[in-house]
């Protein structure tokens, strides 16, 4: 079985100049093979948790499927690391066309598949949901007690669906995109409401994080790290309000700030 | 002018629950295309510095180019975010279709990648080059010294070539891979001698960061952050010490030990 973690690899650990040798936990990376209609689509690496949720997220991040019922059948060989998926329709190779040209890199947004795909699936968000600072404190506090994975190895990051008061649906990989792809999936799979649903995310907020967010149809994405400028001028476009570098009981509130709750007292804290 | 960060973005500053209206720096998320031979080849976001040395490194990580001299002319159009390259011989079509199946997510490793690209360019490292867990913490320290840009939003990745004793270049990115490339193309452009150079990196160390420091042909990478196990099983037969968590005067050594010095005391601090 493809496990998250691998609890077996022997290090030295070195504290200042005195050391052991132990046994260390690390971070699972297993790529899996798309085919699509018979076609090789795509490969990824991932961990090898949910990958059904992170086939259905990956395909309609791409702009490939919109709904569950686009996909006639999915099968996952998880000892070969394939994936095959059936459509209802042909692959349009116009699609196939402009993924090949995003960059493997940790901020993999491509101008074209901004110009094109994007344009076809990223919608504007028109949720009115409202959130209260101390519900953004709690609810990064709560995903972060729950990812067990992060706390033994460090190396994965976590997107947890949530409402404004309690965390639903955490989704953990070592790729922060892969991480958002797979809550689109459950969320894509299981017809989950939207509108009154924040999502709750470890990584950094690019262009890429944010039109998913989008795509998906959250308005309020809450991250312990920082946004980009071209994330937050989408977020503008798109009506998403970002809210970064949650930690303790700080944050930022970075664009669209009217769907935040309670502002009682305005002290200088800079 | 393009800047890698932007100051003058609104935010409203939560404290518990008291505000501020503040500006704030956000890193700046550029889109570059690369045009080889005057046909599209990729488009990647990046920070937009030191874009010769990214496209440099970036052709050589894909396998495109092998030295300086493979570049007829290079020519980066700030204000477009174009850059135009020109080799002395064709691009080969192979070339182009295997990078079409990267992954733009943060761990965009594909496996086709890695059996075709990387089998010609990966190469085992030789390097003799020691090091000690203080030099280590040192370099680590210094490198977060000198970047400016991460004290200020947070949001970049960096990559700092190094003898053992100090901090020769430091290249910055949102992309881990492009702070990475951006050295790898320093370091083709200005034929700098490696054996006896490490490489300090702040990001995670994913198969694709392990391939490129073995195609670089650094025998030593120091990490803030942790490795996966693909990274560790290439770094085993690539002859790659990989040290990770560097944090403070703690770090671990998960591969090729025989490259640390001063192991003068054996004490239990697990």
């Amino acid at each position: 079985m493809n496990e998250t973690v691998r609890y077996d690899w022997q290090i030295v650990r070195y504290q200042d100049n005195h050391y052991a040798v132990v046994d260390e936990s690390i971070a699972t990376e297993y790529p899996l093979t798309i085919f699509v209609n018979g076609e090789e689509f795509a490969t990824m690496v991932c961990s090898p948790t949910e990958m059904n949720d992170l086939v259905f997220g990956f395909l309609a991040s791409e702009g490939i499927i919109r709904k569950r019922d686009d996909v006639m059948a999915l099968t996952v060989d998880e000892e070969r690391g394939f994936a095959y998926v059936e459509l209802h329709v042909p692959l349009n190779m116009e699609h196939h066309d402009h993924s090949k040209r995003v960059i493997g890199s940790c901020c993999g947004k491509s101008r074209q598949f901004y110009f094109k795909s994007d344009v076809r699936t990223a919608k504007t968000v028109t949720s009115h949901q409202m959130i209260s600072p101390r519900q953004c404190y709690h609810l990064m506090e709560e995903m972060q007690n729950q990812s067990e994975y992060f706390q033994q190895t460090g190396g994965v990051h976590n997107a947890a669906l949530c409402t404004v008061d309690c965390v639903l649906e955490v989704r953990t990989d070592i790729g922060r995109h892969n991480a958002l792809d797979k809550l689109y999936g459950h969320v894509l799979q299981n017809n989950v409401h939207l509108k009154d649903k924040v999502i709750v995310f470890s990584g950094r907020v690019s262009s890429e994080v944010l039109l998913k967010i989008s795509k998906i149809g959250i308005g309020i994405i809450i991250s312990k790290s920082a946004p980009t400028d071209l994330a937050l001028e989408l977020a503008n476009d798109l009506g998403v309000t970002v809210i970064g570098f949650v930690r303790g009981k700080k944050m930022n509130v970075y664009t669209n700030p009217q769907r935040i709750q309670e502002l009682p007292s305005h002290a200088d804290i800079t």
